[in-house]
């Protein structure tokens, strides 16, 4: 397998064709941007921590009978995935409050939900990623009614193994974005990353926020929140 | 029946208690209000228009054996109607993109949906009535899954009948906004009003706006705008 031309260059990650059309190499950079772009930065190390975090739950969620685009991971920030057409809406999996949550529904941040909250948005970032329905979503063609519900059957069985393995290792899963595609084949798999980017993390004992909530709010310490979440998911307590 | 006290004064209509608690009378004011309240007006003799068009497609829509909380239209400006304790959920259908949709879809106005839309908004003014779906209606407990259903086949229905009779009067029902409320014996009926205020009505043929529209964007003619439809829906072409 060889590295080709860059297809996409992303606000976290770039991707690379590869001499298999039917595989990419994802690239994970440190550059952290929020609230639609408007504030960016950078935080040291997190491509390094990103890729490997992904790896890891991405492993652990195949094992559970997920099918993800995990191939192999190539080195610190460089992954081998299988090339997917990206299905244009954002899953976000809700199982505390939190974020535009709490803005939309004017509840307070931190209350457990009974059931959990499952939200489709317009993967579309002119638009500021919408809110959308199913209905939207028939309207736009972005996914059938079979895909949809094939996708909110994997994201809540996603929800249960990954709920269960933090738990476990002292973290609360508060909430997460989640990506799927359809490859050549035909088949829907998940794709992009499950990083501290792109979930809320806790602990569950002090309620610390070990994810991208300490960038967006600067409450400091950002990279130690970065590694602290690395150590918990892989044990590896160095990059 | 005797008229009481002031129970609640919206923008667009005054409530008032009867002697009969499961009753009330519903006045309707002049005042026209956009953008959450923002841009205020008045519209002439609008009241006594949006009064008539609301009977009388009530009315109609009971005849097709739509429950709704009309009772007894009393004079030009106020009604009889069943005491509700309204969901609070505003129940939007989109038959032809415009308004919000547009924006937040990018997607043209005008356009012909395949299948009709139906959107939720939480009825809270303070935070603006946002979009929600039936994850947080069942959240915030604004109504159980049966009720929902039960509003979703009666909003389609209401549509299917309104549709038909407006077309047969060279009016496109292009979108709107309903309230359903439940009685004191536990029964779902559709309340508030359906004027010129709460749907957009586009002439078939020029395409011009009949309705709210006009008073949003200043584009001149309000009143005729609203006279219109009087006529168009009642027959009547003078209030
Ligand atoms: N297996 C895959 N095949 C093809 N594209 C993928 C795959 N996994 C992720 N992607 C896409 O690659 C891009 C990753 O870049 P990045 O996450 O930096 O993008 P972004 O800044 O979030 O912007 P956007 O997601 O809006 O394009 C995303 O567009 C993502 O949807
Ligand atoms: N049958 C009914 N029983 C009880 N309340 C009703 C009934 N029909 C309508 N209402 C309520 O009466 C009020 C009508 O006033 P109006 O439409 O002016 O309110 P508004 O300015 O739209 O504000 P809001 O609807 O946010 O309270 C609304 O709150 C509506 O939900
Ligand atoms: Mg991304
Ligand atoms: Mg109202």
């Amino acid at each position: 397998m060889e590295k080709k031309g860059l297809l996409y260059e992303g606000k976290a990650k770039k991707i690379f064709k590869t001499d298999n059309k039917d595989e990419l190499i994802v690239y994970y950079k440190d550059d952290a941007t929020a609230f639609d772009g408007q504030k960016r930065g950078q935080i040291d190390k997190k491509g390094i921590i990103n890729n490997k975090i992904t790896n890891c739950l991405f492993k652990i969620l195949e094992k559970e009978g997920i099918k993800t685009h995990f191939i192999k991971e190539l080195n610190k920030r460089e992954t081998l995935v299988k090339k997917v057409d990206i299905i244009l809406i954002e899953v976000v999996i809700r199982n505390i409050s939190a974020g535009s949550l709490v803005k939309r529904l004017g509840i307070e941040e931190g209350i457990e939900l009974a059931k959990t909250i499952i939200e489709f948005y317009y993967k579309n970032d002119e638009l500021g990623d919408p809110l959308i329905n199913r209905y939207h979503i028939e309207a736009l063609e972005l996914a059938t009614d079979e895909e949809l519900d094939e996708i909110t059957e994997q994201a809540k069985k996603i929800n249960r193994v990954l709920r269960d393995f933090l738990t476990s290792k002292g973290v609360d899963l508060v909430d997460f974005k989640l990506e799927f595609g359809i490859t050549s084949s035909g088949e829907i798999i998940l794709a992009d990353e499950i990083t501290p980017d792109t979930c809320r993390f806790w602990d569950t004992y002090t309620k610390q926020k070990l994810d991208k909530d300490r960038f967006r709010r600067d409450l400091g310490d950002v990279e130690s929140g970065y590694m602290e979440m690395l150590q918990r998911i892989t044990g590896q307590d160095k990059v």
